[in-house]
């Protein structure tokens, strides 16, 4: 159990963006957000996994929609408070924990502003390790915690409740259709599930490992080593090119930002030439000749090559001199119901067969202790 | 008070069919059905606006979407069921009555089918004397009926509970961006409203309105008359056109049905063209030379020239001898925060002037006793 101040809060917004892999949100505006909340008093509490009680009523809680829009747009905050109360209002019963649904970009941050509203401790776990762009993408559901009743709100305070849906990707449908219609971005609140389902399914000491990620990266920042090989030390994984980005191609296409970067290399070793496909996170990069260094689900992670500043997709630009990391996935999302829903695949790549990258995610810290 | 039994079903099916104004589903299906259900002993029962406490708990039921698709998918006939047990549980209280959303088409005979499910009765009135393309273009919601909570379903059983949406357009703008990911149509029911509501709201009588204009319809095509001034005997209105189709265009946009009829005419007195513009329901009547016969809210009803049987904008083809009718909108469509909403500039003609047509809905039958 440890208390989210402001230390911590700026180290998982540096972390959870290197985890993020591009998408999940900037976790910027988040930040803000519950730092301000911290200022008047609040102290939100992660728990770890095993602490939680079988029978405790958990959800994520989180933003859903396109980085790009959610970065232009102003939110209230408040939305996924909005939709968790939607949801406790239709179950009839109250949450005791929130969870992030990904640890990627600004859900990892958005449970803990909740966590702040409420008094409500936050799981130290999430679904993902990562970002993923589509709510059927988590451990939750793929290990087959029911993904409804689920709710989503937006700045106006409009709330849509789903229920009676067995499948997650229907979910998604839906819930990403009204979110369009909301203007492009929601406050979630989903899957409601048991101490004992979160315990069985959710990927362990997630908000940790981006802590430690951020701590070891300011750390280096101070004098004490590179940055880059910072995050490696704490994420594990490898250095897969450094180079400069030359192409930033995006559009948004369906609520998602769509794209594909391309890089020079500055690294004669690293090959001369890099392709990193995009939907809202980085799927799959691929040297110039087409042979892919690293896919979806191993994380493809994209920073600033001497800070180690993430480079989400919505703020790479031309220019930009950065280190692609590789950091291999956590282990729930290598077995085969996983890569049904996040493998090559299911992204539009049937051609690539998912090599998982040789290395164990967090270094093995994030299995169940 | 009367009891729906199959004759008078029969005659509702061929009234909604006309006064649908070429929309609001075929009511086939739906008689289909509710026949299956008086076979097997249900006795919905029909009461009158006045009848219904000012306490009472009453909501719309009916479905949503395009008319095209609701004809080709197989629907289970329980959906605006399943969507007013959402809703109910939402509220946390059970309806007294429900009420047709709109009398136009198969949203005329849904209402009766939840009452032979349920045993509740049917209010004699709806929200539009007609049929209109969107949720937002009813007469509870224009005079001040909250839209939400509102909820819809589909034929697996998925449902969607909006909330806390004050403004019945942007309801319309979610629940149809979640009706087209339910495949194109959904069942509904919104909005919950008390007894008092309704009878300050509705449209009156409209259900005896096109029993009766069934009955008339029968009668002609039985020997006692012409069956196209049976009709105008019964609603009110005049013959605007009579000739041939020799176009009709529709596509599917955005859920809808959209396109133009064209018609040339075998009355040397009514013109020789008549274009008629479409959006699920007829909208507006022009001649050749581009002069306006009749525009919404009035009713354009389409009907085969000999036995007065409905054209919808989905059946209608090229060759079809048809009578075109135009008839005076009921006067709740005609005040001016109506027309905001269902006035030619909200189907998207800020050009066209309302004109109303001379004479009165229904022959004035359908005001408040």
């Amino acid at each position: 159990m440890w208390v989210v101040d402001d230390a911590a809060l700026e180290r998982i917004a540096i972390g959870a963006g290197i985890l993020g892999t591009g998408g999940g949100g900037n976790p910027y505006l988040g930040k803000l957000h519950a730092r301000t909340l911290l200022a008047a008093g609040a102290r939100p509490v992660v728990v770890g996994a095993a602490e939680v009680p079988d029978d405790a009523l958990v959800t994520s809680v989180g933003g859903m929609g396109s980085p790009t829009i959610a970065v232009e747009r102003v939110q209230r905050g408040d939305e996924p408070l909005v939709a968790m109360r939607a949801l406790e209002r239709h179950l009839g019963r109250r949450f005791t924990h929130v969870v992030p649904g990904e640890i990627g970009g600004s859900n990892s941050v958005r449970p803990i502003v909740v966590a702040a509203q409420t008094g409500l401790p936050v799981v130290d776990a999430d679904a993902m390790g990562r970002a993923f762009p589509e709510l059927q993408m988590g451990t939750f559901t793929i290990y087959g915690v029911r993904p409804t009743p689920a709710a989503i709100a937006d700045p106006r305070g409009h709330v849509a409740v789903f229920d009676a849906i067995a499948d997650a990707k229907t979910l998604e449908r839906y819930a990403r259709a009204v979110t369009i219609q909301m203007g492009g971005a929601s406050g979630y609140a989903f899957p409601p599930m048991t101490g004992a389902d979160l315990k069985r399914t959710a990927v362990r000491g997630t908000l940790t490992l981006v802590r430690e990620v951020g701590d070891a990266v300011l750390a280096a920042r101070g004098g004490r080593g590179d940055p880059v090989e910072a995050v490696l030390g704490v994420c594990g994984g490898r250095r897969l090119f450094a180079g400069k980005i030359v192409d930033a191609e995006r559009r948004l296409v369906g609520g998602f930002a769509r794209g594909r970067l391309r890089l020079a290399g500055s690294d004669a070793d690293a090959g001369d030439e890099l392709t990193i496909d995009l939907q809202n996170e980085y799927l799959i990069a691929r040297t110039g000749d087409g042979r892919v260094l690293a896919v979806v689900p191993d994380l493809i992670c994209v920073v600033d090559a001497a800070t180690a500043e993430p480079i989400t997709t919505e703020v790479a630009r031309y220019g930009m001199r950065v280190a692609v990391l590789g950091v291999p996935a956590p282990a729930l999302l290598k077995a085969p119901e996983a890569l049904a829903v996040i493998g090559p695949r299911a992204f539009g790549y049937p051609e690539v067969p998912y090599v998982p990258m040789a290395g164990t995610y967090a270094n093995g810290r994030t299995a169940p202790a």
